[in-house]
């Protein structure tokens, strides 16, 4: 018999600068201008983005650890942050091509680049993105 | 049949100053200083609050957004956030009239006035009001 | 007839200073330095540690509060923050002895510590704690 | 002869939450409004403080200290901020008495209060408020 | 004769958004490139910025203020963060033309544009950039 | 004839980790614990130290950057960073044997460390340490 073993949530922060342009390329620069006023600019824009990766299992009663946070890092870093950093998410960053790169489309697609990326036994459970300091968008693998 | 669409959680984080003393009516002076200490010196005192609004929906196809952040920001700060900023919450605030402006009524206030302002479709999930940096009150609506 | 009344989460946030180092005593140390890294030099590193306690009530009618957020600080810091603040981990925490001080065990050993001091109704529903701005570790009190 | 020691700087960071309205008792409700607007609103407003201390010095060969930094928060908190925090400055603040409490007066008043606390071979050098998180006020001690 | 009056100094900070590429257009993309790496990708990057405009002056006896706050806010948020705010730093902007929009290039840049919005008796002292929240640029209008 | 040009700063702060005992070995443990309390506990604690590092100089016409902050970064992160972090400053730092680690001890050798890395016509002005949040020192070169 197992005894029941605590189930605890870990997450790492993350940093990227990236240029986007929120528009649909299906409408005219004037509707776009219309629906997302400022966001819409043809030169575009940018932000200093943060992404908090949050993942949950049980402490390994080797090490104390879900998973060691620095190979977390590392994979995020290596694999996902590295594409992001510095780029145009309109031109730059293949897994968000043909898509608006509104922060709500570009939570959806890390979601799917990082799930792949974590060990058995560990579960990418929340994704928090800052696009300012003041806003944040979320996602927990939900649909409905 | 339609696909299932991926549910976002979107937030936008508010600021408002205001003033208020922590007491009861009901009770004498010296009963008020006993049970609310500093909270309930008569002539009052104040504070930086911080309030996040999150809403929950799916995105829109045609503009990536479950809904358009600015507009969310124009609701709150036109109907509730010029309501509170600068004012006296014991005195100045029509919604808070009859209840001790604790940060627990207050959050449960705001959340009444926030949710008929949404548009159908979009969600009120959860509020967050950080009275301190290290005080924070959440209310996701619950009853009990 | 009780009318439903509100359930509302109340957060303080906590701070302290300490000392430790991550190793398995069962291994050697080429292999503690193999697995931990950074983590297991011999001398120890430190943190400054943010925890923050989240409980859940509903407001007393009359006070407006779930719980004087005031004694839950002066609670935690009295029985718990005190005995961790400007320690060792590894050697100086009665209720870490024979622990890996990782930041998934502390926080398991710190839920046991606060969850006793909650008076009735009050319920302790999670606890978050910083070991850096970027490193984030949370429990719920739940088990798998 | 002496060899020259380094000169370094001390701070120490301070918070407290108080009430203010910010007018002229000489005018009228209608020139205070016109002035100061949303400040002057009668029933007050109030804010989080932010309060650093920045003092200089020459570390002690014995304890590598210009100034124990747990006395110089002994010393402010006891004589400085027990004495605003959760208090109104309009009414309630002795050294304010008289003034008008801008965070302009306040900072120089509360340099007259802290100047006096420090001990020998310790210079106060600058004060620092927050009014906001976006507003701040500073005074070297300097007149014009 | 006059009695010496206390020199205060008063800062707002302010957010915008945009996109830059670092790069020197008299060179070809591979100098570019090994010169400026990540910050000269061709389609953009960006940043939130902040900026933080610290004036200074005497309280003035009758408001206690060295300027209204609103009123700094007011005229660099319509003058200024309006030109660059969800704007390409290398092609929208008229006072930055012809420059490379290094945070060097664009403190000096704002200096110019602010400076002559100030009220008589105010003083501009200091402008600090950040660029991330780690990168920060300070310019106190001084040649060398 | 060289017309005048700008003088900015530029400035970027980096993260450690590190473990510390402040005590003075040519005392008993007695004295020690009166003279520096908690900060003397025989096992040390630790901090989650910042640093920021100001430099100073003329941005370079053909690039618009006083130094690149990239190179500055990695100077400092291979140089100095890299020895202290997840370290124990009493015993692990080479730069600092000898010496008790408080912080202005730690800021003036820091300061030795990182004069040395730069490149001619950038000029080291200020460094600035944060041992906590609310605990910052500073160090500017000057003796007295």
């Amino acid at each position: 018999m197992k005894a029941a073993r605590p189930r605890v949530y870990v997450s790492r922060r993350f940093h990227f600068s990236a240029a986007h342009r929120v528009y649909n390329p299906a409408w005219s620069d004037e509707k776009n201008a219309e629906v997302f006023g400022l966001c819409s600019h043809p030169a575009g824009h940018g932000h200093n983005y943060e992404l908090e990766v949050v993942i949950a299992g049980t402490p390994d009663p080797d090490t104390g650890y879900v998973m060691d946070i620095a190979r977390l890092r590392d994979l995020v870093e290596g694999k996902v942050i590295r594409v992001l950093d510095h780029r145009n998410l309109n031109t730059d960053v293949p897994f968000l091509s043909g898509q608006i790169p509104s922060s709500e489309n570009l939570i959806v697609a890390l979601w799917n680049q990082i799930q792949p990326l974590l060990p058995e036994g560990v579960e990418l459970v929340e994704l928090r993105l800052w696009e300012t300091p003041r806003n944040c968008f979320v996602y927990y693998g939900e649909t409905s």
